[in-house]
């Protein structure tokens, strides 16, 4: 890896408020970053951000996101000398004894960086089958592959993991004293669960065909 | 409402890639901001994009973001003449007969504006209350409300909801005929489904005290 496992110490990634809740190990961040399905992609149009939803993959340290050559967005971060994709998961809310208290239980990762367009076909093709694998594991293999024409028309953008923050919370409300000593209201966590439901196969997918081990034993994350 | 039902028909938050996914009605909007619990607040920092994951609540066509008067995010944000809050609903992962066709089930909502820092201590009450109540129906009754000195810790703006667009998508993949043909691959929709597990009481909290019915019986979403 040409990086090194601690995450970016500039001054924008270096996390102040709640620091105790940052994570400066490159395995949380590929953790957080493996784990997840969709980022936010943000990018500045016209001096203003805007902020989209995008399927990524991982491949060492380089996030590949990709979209069609039509759409805006990929064509304006490719175009921007910086973007910033962020991933995050709600694992659950916490419930305090005053509303002050109130928060989230979560894992974040925020990544800055300059967006470098892929234009190497081979390089292309190997992200395109590291997003598709990401979006659904063992897909690559199973579906059929890109023709010339369709790599041609799916845009690709590659972005570095050097400058990256995790944060991250976990366990109960960090109540006052007072507050916990009146013992007047219910503290604790109500945790947030994601699992996959069961597959629905297409309308027009003949009848016999079974679903394959890679949809049907699919683990969430993963 | 002083706003119109419809969305706003400006340059960026018209939607041209599957325009056919684009939503017009204001209730749609206010569906996936309700449904949602968490958004993607977007601003510009020395002329580059941050995105960082931020709790809300709406009041009509109004959105609150609230934060510690000592997160850069939102003095930054509040500092900002605009910014991009997004909110993402992931319905499922839609598997094709091709790579290329993959996609993803969602929900999003996308609002661009100017936010507005609120002072007035009547509104900074109620928009605290809007917001602890999306994030915990019922919670701002049952916790103890915040003090001054609370209200003065807490940062809030506000952000109509007078331009936003709200896109979706939903059903099976959009294969090319000639791969349904061949019947060489599964497709169909694996779907994501979230919901509450069993709360956690706090450590600290006396054992006798029971789990009330504004935890126990929320229901996913609200």
């Amino acid at each position: 890896m040409p990086v090194t496992s601690q995450l970016s110490p500039t001054e924008r990634s270096t996390i102040r408020r709640g620091s105790e809740r940052a994570r400066t190990e490159r395995e949380e961040l590929h953790a957080v970053l493996d784990a997840g399905l969709i980022c936010h992609l943000g990018v500045v149009v016209d001096g203003a951000p805007r902020v989209l939803p995008t399927g990524y993959g991982r491949s060492g340290d380089t996030l590949y996101l990709h979209g069609s050559t039509g759409a805006r967005s990929l064509r304006e971060a490719a175009g921007e000398p910086e973007i910033c994709v962020t991933v995050t998961h709600l694992d659950g809310i916490v419930y305090a004894r005053s509303a002050f208290h109130f928060s989230v239980n979560y894992r974040s990762a925020v990544i800055h960086g300059r967006p470098r367009q892929v234009t190497d076909p081979d390089e292309k093709w190997r992200a395109l089958q590291v997003i598709t694998d990401h979006l659904a594991p063992g897909s690559w293999e199973h579906a059929r592959q890109p023709t010339k024409r369709e790599l041609a028309a799916t845009a690709v953008i590659a972005l570095d993991l050097t400058e990256a923050a995790v944060k991250m919370r976990g366990g109960g409300p960090n109540d006052d004293p007072e507050d916990v000593e009146a013992d007047k209201a219910w503290a604790g966590v109500l945790p947030l669960e994601t699992r996959w439901g069961a597959p629905e196969p297409s309308d027009d997918l003949a009848p016999e065909f079974g679903i394959p081990a890679h949809v049907l034993e699919r683990r969430y994350p993963a």
